[in-house]
């Protein structure tokens, strides 16, 4: 029975994850972890957390499950924090964007394979920080578990029934295949986004521009928004399949762009209905994402 | 005063502009003009139009207004079909996302330059065709009149009441100036989602992951489902503005790649940082467009 929960980082993630647990009536002591004692307590005021430490390692000492809910970068030394303290019956989760980087972490730090139960939650917002999280972050939404060949099946079924609380729906999948099928499907949308409104700066200080986007581009643009942090984290954690994704990409646009030069219409048209027809037939919207609809 | 309205494409501009004059409690007679006649009968059966024309000449010759609201690409066809059968004072306006191919063609075969006023409707939606329009699309969003020098005054004035009673705030722009604020602010972003869409197809060929793609990437591609034929003729109609921005896009991601390629922390972080500070302060949300704060 799960009766002590520690969160390390109480942004989005972490305090979404505590916020749903405790709406679905889930009981568990939750104790913050952080560098920020003002983040950590006002973590306490929206009762996320009961209480917190700056020391992961007191943290833990007592704790049934950890979930390491910072920054990808950050969790290298989490685990190497953390590890002489965890109990012998302590679970270990995370929800990083990324995840053969931190399993190669986690290989290298944590004393007891069988208890470390890597996950991704796949629900965000552009928003982060202690004022971010929201009850229902996760409802409906996918958490993929990709367990190691050392997880135990007991381990597992626990993460995977708290996450199951807060409404997700879990799935499995290999490591290796989640970090390439997310660099091409999450890591690189977010690159685009970020470059393309790092482009319209670079633009609008020659010539002003930006003031007149509207809604559709703010919309469009939406997960530039995103932690700057977390996402340098990703793109380091996450390097050989990102760079092999924007590859691909760079030479789709280079076509594209070849053929606007050269005003060949038909392949314009041809590449806009392919894209139009793929995003019509195979890519869900938001509104019809529900339990069992999702695949 | 304007009692007879002709639209050329009942699409979704076409139908919404009809549909809100309409609302708005306009009393024009509106006459549709396309080529597919089970289309204009449907555009009849939706309230859109009151009757329809294949030629586009027997439909503009008593008409007060005709808008054009076909792909950029139809319409120096269309200005040529009509121009030998416009009354002295129709006025003539169109809906295009570029305005200088446009007033090039105009000038070409329009014989009185003072009655064209020369728009581009800010808004849209991924769909198109002639279910899609609807009469609230152009509440709250900006039309930008481009008018010439030789534009009267007078024309100008009609056009812009006219958009104004769809609920549009209506600005005034340099033609030049538009096609190369909009190549970067909204012909590249569309260029950027049809791109990546068109690159996961490729790359689900080799192995599936477009089923992993949920509803955040689903938001991100939307206007990767606009209409094709559109789009490939706004290239082909501003090319030279948007190889411009996508030439400063290219730059722009190459910086990027490198930074990954090097795991280059400080570049990446610094980028990120950018692009959100950007997002965040100079990017006005949807929801908080309203007349008078888009600017």
């Amino acid at each position: 029975m799960i009766q002590h929960i520690t969160i390390v980082g109480v942004g989005l993630i972490g305090g979404s994850f505590a916020l749903a647990l405790r709406e679905a009536g889930h009981t568990a002591e939750i104790v913050g972890v952080g560098r920020n004692p003002q983040t950590l307590a006002r973590a306490v005021e929206r009762g996320i957390i009961d209480s917190w430490h700056t020391s992961i390692a007191e943290a833990v000492s007592k704790t049934d499950l950890v979930l390491l809910a910072t920054p990808v970068g950050a969790l290298d030394a989490v685990f190497k924090a953390m590890a002489p303290a965890l109990g012998n019956d302590a679970i270990v989760t995370d929800a990083g964007s990324v995840k053969q980087s931190v399993i190669n972490s986690a290989r290298q730090w944590l004393p007891r394979l069988e208890n470390f139960v890597p996950a991704h939650p796949i629900a965000g917002t552009e928003h982060s920080g202690v004022e971010a999280g929201f009850s229902t972050l996760f409802r409906d939404k996918r958490l993929i578990l990709t367990p190691i060949n050392e997880t135990s099946p007991q381990a597992s079924s626990v993460v995977e029934n708290l996450w199951q609380a807060t409404g997700a729906v879990v799935e499995h999948m290999d490591p290796a295949h989640h970090d390439a099928v997310f660099a091409a499907t999450s890591h690189m949308p977010h690159m685009l986004a970020f470059s393309l409104v790092e482009t319209l700066y670079r633009m609008d200080k020659e010539s002003p521009l930006l003031h007149h986007t509207g809604g559709g581009f703010a919309d469009y643009t939406r997960i530039a928004s995103s932690d700057p942090v977390m996402w340098r984290d990703v793109c380091l954690n996450n390097r050989d399949a990102l760079l092999q994704a924007l590859e691909k990409f760079t030479a789709g646009l280079d076509t594209l762009v070849q053929a606007i030069d050269e005003k060949d219409a038909d392949t314009l048209e041809q590449l806009f209905t392919t894209a139009k027809e793929t995003r019509d037939s195979r890519v869900v919207p938001a509104d019809r994402i529900k339990a069992g609809q999702q695949k």
